[in-house]
């Protein structure tokens, strides 16, 4: 088996996050950029003609391991929320989730209209698509390395990403459903559009209601096992229970593990802490710090330079990254309530990530006549538009907030 | 990808380990016990006519995510102990690891002559080598349930057990070289042999002390690392590193593991802790909680119980289950020192596991004038002879240490 080369390269990626991590941080930026920008260069060794490192690129095991680090970080910032903190902020993270779907979505639609102009009416509306999920990932580990996921502004864009993604996921299947009926010259078929649809809603509200009552109970049972780190072990398998339940509901694994962070409150486990245990966070935590930051090497690493020489790519990036930006940040000024910035709200959502990858993805695979809906020039676009976005969000980010708490001060005096 | 059911295997592998471990140590059982009897169940359902958990034996992360798991407890292990605290007891644990070699090698050549009459001397030969390896893992966890992993006698078992990996292994090139030059009806290369053992001796020597020159000078470097996680993510890194380098070595990486553990000391990361930074040992021990019950839990899930129902099987597995544990416990004989059992030693010995394993594949592949040296049912008897020590170690062990702790201070009365 492959375990040798995976040692290696876990070896490799943690050297590198914890490198670049720190000339980031030597620079007043957040750690996570060190750690892409760590990944991207180490994946890149390639184009200086040095293949060293591919192997780690292609290795299946370190790819399910940074899927498990960011479901194992989603689930710590959920932790570190609580549900009532997210209902306070439910109708500002409503106003900011629809514009940030409806906003993106008419810009990348208009901008593919004129880039592209002549391709169908679909495709636009596809690329438009693309533009709405939020990857919370990214902005999550700002937040947390600035000391920030409590704050309202926080749980206003991880209660706006959550909502994105839903509606994303939503628009995903009405875009799709419309480009399978016009490649059959056959009109759209609601049902299987209400199905997707009605199990991402009983999905969140299920697991919010069903989670609340069942947590208390399950981790009180919990507290009566003998033994070592058994808090930590249930609430790890809740985590992926809840993170798998969501994907079966056609959701993102991630929202699941954030949903099961929410749920759980410091009050369900005061059996253990009042054993002697540590807090969760606490246990969570070494747990996290192995693992996110192989998913954001990773993701570094995926990223493929070369395809920055096409200038025609370049071009539509460079647009689709504008909108992008645009259209979150617009989104950010339905943000409202005390404590929050608009403009770090915006800005917070601007990393778009591997729910757009997966858009882009479905779009490879649809055809309308023969011809593929997303060509391979579009998707290399699509993809600079992702690291871009993700690449700008954290020194954005950091400014935004150091700028929001600043504000407030600087006209109190 | 099959993320999806990768997390539902770990919410169901998690929550049987903590249920099992809490049920053994209501019997007054180590966890690690329960945590295999829980998978051990759960894995032979399909037994019972149902095939729902088949999928978590099948799934390849888990496998290797618990590959992991006992890389990281071998490496708290080798944290808990110093090069120096083995060097002490270094002429007790050669004397152990050689008899520990050469006395279950010696009686299961007989025993499998007496019982195998029919097959080559060959086939004795290579029965014999099978039972030479200690699998260090289970012994390890019962010392950490115990809070005995820093003792005397913890130290002769781990000291003893690398020894008799690293002689097992030549021990299996010797006997494989034998049999393939026998096959081809030629006589015995004895290059390829030396660069085996070489590699080995070199590996485990070389790495000792570069990792010793090496260890101070990277923490004092990486101590000046900004940014979280920096003491666990490069002790990780070094961890993996030697796991790797121990496997390109031809040796087990929980090889390297330990030794990369057993290098580094507290003196190394100081100005970690002078920082504010908790020890090592208290950064490792969630990761390890988390992903070190997979590994047991899984080790029950692949134990096959139909196997048991064929008589000839069970009976040559007795016979090589006597020889383990008699051989081991003879060996435990040849300790020495202050606040040594032998007794413990011995018993701590006991369990095969992974390199048994390993040395039974590789006895399926090999073959003489083309029959294959192990046929299925000597190998069923070897899985069998493996699962049983490792179930008869932890209620044993604890037993011997209770008995250990109990005599002297009742001579003392």
């Amino acid at each position: 088996m492959g375990l040798p080369a995976t040692l290696l390269a876990l070896a490799i990626i943690l050297a590198a996050a914890k490198l670049g991590g720190s000339v980031a941080i030597r620079f007043g930026q957040p750690g996570v950029l060190g750690e892409l920008v760590a990944g991207l260069v180490a994946g890149n060794l390639g184009l200086l003609g040095w293949h060293g490192l591919d192997f780690v690129e292609d290795d299946g095991l370190v790819g399910a391991l940074a899927e498990l680090g960011v479901i194992l970080l989603l689930f710590q910032v959920g932790l570190e929320s609580t549900t009532r903190q997210l209902i306070q902020v439910g109708r500002s993270a409503l106003a900011v989730g629809c514009l940030g779907v409806a906003v993106p979505f008419g810009l990348g639609w208009v901008a593919s209209a004129c880039l592209l102009p002549q391709q169908s009416g679909l495709v636009h509306l596809f690329v438009g698509a693309t533009l709405t999920a939020t990857s919370v990932g990214i902005t999550a580990r700002v937040l947390a390395d600035l000391g920030q996921s409590g704050s309202p502004t926080a749980r206003v864009i991880l209660g706006a990403a959550v909502l994105d993604d839903v509606l994303g996921l939503v628009m995903l299947a009405v875009v799709t459903g419309l480009i399978q009926a016009a490649d059959r010259g056959a009109s759209l078929e609601m049902a299987p559009l209400l199905w997707i649809v009605g199990k991402a809603v009983v999905f969140l509200v299920g697991a919010m209601l069903l989670g609340t009552w069942l947590a208390p109970r399950l981790f009180r049972r919990a507290a009566t096992l003998r033994g070592g780190g058994v808090l930590l072990g249930i609430a790890l398998a809740f985590c992926f229970a809840m993170s798998w339940a969501a994907s079966k509901a056609g959701l993102a694994p991630i929202l699941g593990a954030f949903a099961a962070g929410l749920i759980l409150e410091a009050a369900h486990y005061t059996p253990f802490t009042e054993q002697g245990e540590y807090p969760l966070e606490q246990l969570v935590h070494p747990v996290t710090s192995f693992l996110a930051p192989i998913f954001f090497v990773f993701m570094g690493f995926r990223v493929d330079l070369s395809q920055f020489a096409d200038l025609h790519v370049v071009g539509l990036a460079s647009a689709l990254t504008l909108v992008a930006v645009l259209g979150k940040v617009v989104a950010g000024l339905g943000a409202f309530g005390p404590g929050v910035s608009r403009l770090a709200v915006g800005v917070g959502m601007i990393p778009r990530g591997e729910v757009g990858l997966i858009f882009a993805n479905v779009g490879l695979g649809l055809a309308i006549a023969g011809q593929p809906v997303i060509d391979a020039s579009t998707f290399s676009a699509v993809v600079m538009m992702i690291l871009v976005t993700t690449l700008v969000t954290p020194p954005l980010l950091t400014w935004a907030i150091a700028r929001a708490a600043v504000g407030p001060a600087a006209r109190g005096s």
